[in-house]
């Protein structure tokens, strides 16, 4: 508690009168440790420089670690990423006294950070550094002790680091630098790996402005320290870099702006100069504010506890960390189109962080399908993850099918939806050459046995899965741009994942799972229901054989068929959230689980599990989240789940869960405003008793996107007692769908 | 004890009749835990392949882990080195059933090594590996389950790994692999970086063979499994490699003998023919224990304990792993002269196991000088670190001169004298590019202020004593090759290391101190006696005030009037040695500090301190080293001490400790032998009370080499109390020689 209020009070304290009613509760320290690997530094929403500071063995995901010195202030981060880190370029590090070859890093006192702010003194160095940030620059702010020689380093060769597992470390391959007068210096640093294994390098450039003259500079290249020179280049593994010195004795301030580019020098010095003009240190960082009260503004809480909006904000902080919006810097192909990198990786973040998108920031997420198409134009392949202009590494399956129809459905403008068609049938029907970095892998067994045999793919019984479901969504599609035959081929091809359901499968007394066969029919033996994620296995990915036997966005009235009925389902969903080791809430695939229950009417069994997770799983404090935030996923889910609904991906869908707010209102882009209303919500009064839609009863426990799109507002009358309320139709399934056409 | 039990009967078990009296008391398993970084796998005296398991992360230094899976088998390792790991070429790994993408590691069981043999159980594939060796070639024998469809993977891409710390990490940069036939498969991988900061690659090729035809085969790059594919190529970051499959339902057993080389394929392929023409594992297995007999042969031991046999024999086989033989292995230049590589570091390995191999093995350490000076001749700089044909990294000093001079004066054959001067002025002289590959830092200071300076060079006190005693061996070498002028100026510079004493630093009671001091001649501030080991920083390397303090191998007479006469110097080692903090066992700068009380009149106490030290810090088993084994420098040392003597490197000097075995007879390369007889010799018993050399009285603490080479008996009777027995000459010092000329 004591450390909440002191966030909040050095917020209050600098901004006096500036701030409005959202951006002041995001803590960008929130689930920075305990593996959520968050961003600490400053960033704008979907901004492409992420100044911050890369500490210790420089393996931090976000380049933050909890132990360990400070290396210096890199200029490109991911938000909530895992495996290999990637990025961590153009380090910049405040030292004093003489330059030579060594170590810089420093001890740290004092880290504070609030929205747009970052700030940290280097015990070492006697010297205080801040930052705040624009969207393609950032402005340091050092303030040395006064009698020491006082100097910037830039480091173009430091990177995030891991070891070498197959390609998932990065390598400088080339860099340079150039000190081209006594307050500018530039350069570029050129790499290959990183965790999407790239092999095509990508580079980035900078451009740095001091406000104070330089006495005197020099660069290194390895070990060597050149005193006076001011030109160098790097190689792989060769360091390289520049500093600058100010005399001792004048005055203690030295500013330091920077811009970078994905495509030369001079795109990177026009950043600075259209971004950050002057020195104006406060209005640039007044600026930042601004602009996440903005991007939050779209949603207004009433009543929540403080604590609450600050979970609460800074989840929605997170999920506009990335994509990073690099319009104008795609240095790969020539294009009109916006350009987004950074997706780590649709499979993540398809299900929670894309749909709230395309409530809250419609513009953005119609921004980012269209840089999907235009990758598929350019590059040939629709992206699953991409960062560095490359894209890889597919996950489960390779899911922007979900991405595209949910934006379709939701009405998102401006796509080529005929071009992305032909995207989404190319993922279905051709064989990638390397299916680790785009499409499906095992396509031949899917289209031949209609299966993915253990002999055909690693991991085949959740790419099965997410294939079926994908098929679904190519169906909706199909449907819509009036392939009546295509509807019906991905339609059937969606019912796939049946073909893994053993039949004889039995765990905890319960029968029936998806498991994964051998190419001649048979299963693999023995049954292990636990059976986890293991790259290149031969059953599931991010799951076991309970989380993907829930796995069925398409057809769970199916699904409830298969399990034995409604008594049964709801019987293996309570045994599956109630055992250890059966339900992983830092992954994924089972998002849409405690959800599952409206299919077989039990809507206030969804209401225990989401507010049991809430609670037990997602906090303030640095060990907030409860394993990597996966560039948002994971705080999409719980901003949705304490809103009180959640999307089913890809077919304008929500399902209602169990609002932990007294008033939620949703300002849609359209001008109106769409209101969830809980009445005597408290932590007990956890159930729905009642629902009000614009004044009259309503008895789903689902609605539509268009429901939204048209305002009003939903009350729904909490209690402490589950209540049958839901007695409406049940949320669609494909085969309940095609039994009624 | 069990455990050494069980080596010595598993060595006796599978060695009938073959072994002689010091190959089967080798553990390589000795020092492989702990920070020793000893390496497990067979190999034979120099010899250039090391095949041996690489584990977990990749991370150790030669390979093996603790803890972790065993990744495959990889050719190249390292022993006993620290820092950023190097080599780990050309992994093989057994598997069964499907080849693709994927995590091939295994947990291993029945983990065993003796001399010239390592076994293991690959738990995940049921497959047992046997590993033995040759010079240049290796065979393993792998035994699968036979039900099961047998692989045998070569990874090209393969290395071991560290993060980037300024270029200590490895870097494949290209490699590519080709199946010849359905028995053999050859090719390369290309690199830079590892801890020597290589910038131009190195390259190791292969060409393996096997015993059993494949039935089918495959190649990889990246993710990609090509299945009948025969070529690959891979490149930064992209991994590549080949697979054999071999029919289920065969034998079981499948050989595969792999040769490496540094040249060609080609020439890979000649040493399998030359080494291992057949595949008689059993036959290639004897030849290695054989090997190492011959090599251990000239040290006799008689009295010791079984277990103190073990890590005496140990010791002395990990001096013999590296540098490694590679005559004719040289791709960088065309040249007659012997060629060694993986010299880590001579600062490490001059003070004791070059001596120690100059006694043992003295055609080695001969060929090894020739190296050197043939490197000088070639690269221009004689090397202080060197590896993967590279020179680098320079520790405390460039310590070549050392090496070269105690061959001279133990008249090691075939050298080129006036070659190696003139490397050795060079590297007093020639300021280098990069200090940290070759050469001196900081040589301006040196020769014009008469000290390094903290302005002028990092770590500058510990270079300066290093590079007094450097110049010191320069002196001997200019007088010996009759360069009077010479002689005089570096005799004149070897006593700089007083430049840097503070008279008025204080610590613990004594006055006195090696310190730093600034340009201006002003010391650093504030005095800080255990201010340690810092790369970049601006005092010491690996050694503190105290260390350094004692570190005057030339001039121990004045640095006992310089710390206040014979007893104030005893009193100062007497706290140097009492205090923890202030000694470091695991670095090599204060190997000689435990006999420096020889030059007080006080060698009772030297063998105070040896005893405890060898007692406290050498053990048998896996964490049996203190530190890292240092390309056998640590175990060098032991093994000295054990002797009851140890050189004063560079000076033909050495000292006598305190002896712990009844009798070590040492059989000279020019056919007489030595032998020290240690009377009563106990744990308690560990004073000399009165020495006969030949059966005559022996009062100085002290011999040379010559006195050794004439064969003879030097007979020490030993007491449980002090005796006053060395009253003779003091070993020489240079001041009180040049008093007396």
């Amino acid at each position: 508690m004591q450390k909440k209020l002191g966030i909040v009070l050095i917020s209050l304290a600098v901004t006096t009168g500036a701030l409005g009613q959202a951006a002041h509760y995001i803590d960008p320290m929130l689930g920075v440790d305990g593996g959520g690997n968050t961003f600490p530094g400053p960033s704008l929403p979907f901004g492409m420089i992420k100044p911050g500071p890369d500490i210790g063995d420089n393996k931090g995901n976000a380049g933050w670690k909890a132990k360990g010195d400070i290396n210096g202030f890199s200029q490109t981060h991911l938000n909530g990423a895992g495996g290999g880190p990637k990025y961590g370029n153009i380090l910049i590090q405040p030292t004093t006294g003489i330059m030579r070859a060594g170590n810089y890093a420093s001890p740290r006192a004092d880290e504070q950070a609030s929205v747009g702010y970052y700030r940290v003194r280097l015990a070492r160095y006697q010297t205080n550094v801040e930052i705040t940030t624009a969207s393609r620059a950032a402005i340091y702010r050092f303030t040395y002790p006064a009698a020491e020689a006082k100097n910037i380093l830039f480091d173009v060769s430091h990177m995030l680091s891991s070891t070498n597992d197959y390609g998932e470390a990065q390598t400088v391959v080339s860099s340079s630098i150039h000190i081209l007068s006594p307050t500018e210096v530039a350069g570029r640093t050129t790499l290959v790996g990183g965790w999407n294994k790239q092999t095509t390098p990508y580079t980035v450039y900078f451009y740095a402005s001091t406000d104070t003259a330089a006495t005197s500079w020099g660069t290194w290249n390895g070990d060597v320290f050149h005193e006076g020179s001011k030109q160098q280049e790097g190689g792989v593994w060769v360091s390289s870099g520049a500093w600058l010195t100010f005399a001792a004795g004048e005055r203690p301030v030295v500013q330091c702006k920077v811009g970078i580019s994905f495509v030369s020098e001079a795109q990177a010095k026009r950043n600075v100069a259209t971004e950050i003009p002057g020195f104006d240190f406060d209005g640039i960082r007044a600026q930042a504010i601004a602009a996440w009260e903005k991007a939050l503004s779209t949603l207004e809480i009433k009543g929540a506890s403080e604590q609450d909006l600050q979970v609460f904000y800074t989840a929605i902080y997170h999920t506009m960390l990335t994509p990073v919006d690099r319009t104008g810097e795609n240095p790969v192909w020539q294009s009109d189109e916006p350009y987004y990198d950074d997706f780590f990786t649709l499979w993540d973040t398809f299900r929670s962080s894309g749909p709230l998108l395309t409530l809250i920031a419609p513009d953005r997420q119609a921004q980012m399908v269209r840089t999907l198409v235009d990758v598929y134009r350019h590059d040939g392949w629709l992206p699953d993850g991409r960062s560095g202009n490359f894209n890889g590494r597919t996950q489960g399956g390779s899911n922007a099918e979900f991405v595209i129809v949910d934006a379709y459905l939701n009405g998102l403008p401006g796509i080529d939806w005929e071009t992305a068609y032909k995207g989404m049938i190319k993922d279905a029907e051709v064989s990638p050459q390397d299916q680790t970095r785009e499409g499906r892998g095992g396509l031949d067994d899917w289209k031949n046995l209609g299966y993915l045999s253990i002999e055909g793919v690693d991991r085949p019984a959740s790419k099965q899965m997410e294939y079926a479901a994908d098929d679904f969504e190519i169906a909706i599609l199909a449907s819509a741009l009036n392939h009546p035959e295509d509807h019906a081929k991905y339609l059937k091809r969606s019912q796939n994942w049946e073909r893994l359901w053993d039949e004889q499968a039995t765990d905890g007394g319960f029968t029936g799972f998806i498991w994964s066969r051998h190419r001649d029919g048979t299963w693999k033996t023995p049954f292990n229901a636990l059976e986890g994620c293991t790259w290149g296995g031969d059953t599931f990915y991010e799951g076991n054989a309970w989380t993907y036997s829930t796995f069925v966005p398409q057809d769970v009235a199916q699904l409830v068929e298969r399990s034995g009925g409604n008594q049964n389902f709801v019987r293996r969903l309570d045994a599956f959230f109630a055992v250890p080791g059966r339900y992983d809430v830092t992954n994924e695939p089972g998002f849409l689980s405690p959800y599952l229950y409206i299919w077989a009417g039990r809507q206030d069994r969804t209401a225990d599990q989401i507010r049991a997770i809430l609670a037990n799983s997602f906090h303030a404090g640095r060990q907030g989240l409860p394993g990597n935030d996966d560039s948002g996923a994971m705080s999409s889910w719980y901003a949705f789940g304490k809103m009180g609904f959640y999307p089913n991906a890809g077919q304008n869908v929500y399902l209602i869960g169990s609002p932990a707010f007294p008033e939620v209102s949703i300002h849609l882009g359209n001008g109106k405003t769409f209101v969830i209303e809980a009445k005597n919500v408290t932590a007990e009064n956890k159930y729905i008793a009642r629902a009000e839609w614009n004044g009259q009863p309503y008895t789903k426990a689902w609605f539509r996107n268009d429901d939204i799109m048209r305002g009003g507002r939903l009350v729904l009358t909490m209690s402490a007692q589950p209540v049958a309320w839901s007695t409406g139709d049940l949320p669609p399934s494909s085969s309940a769908k095609s039994k009624t056409q």
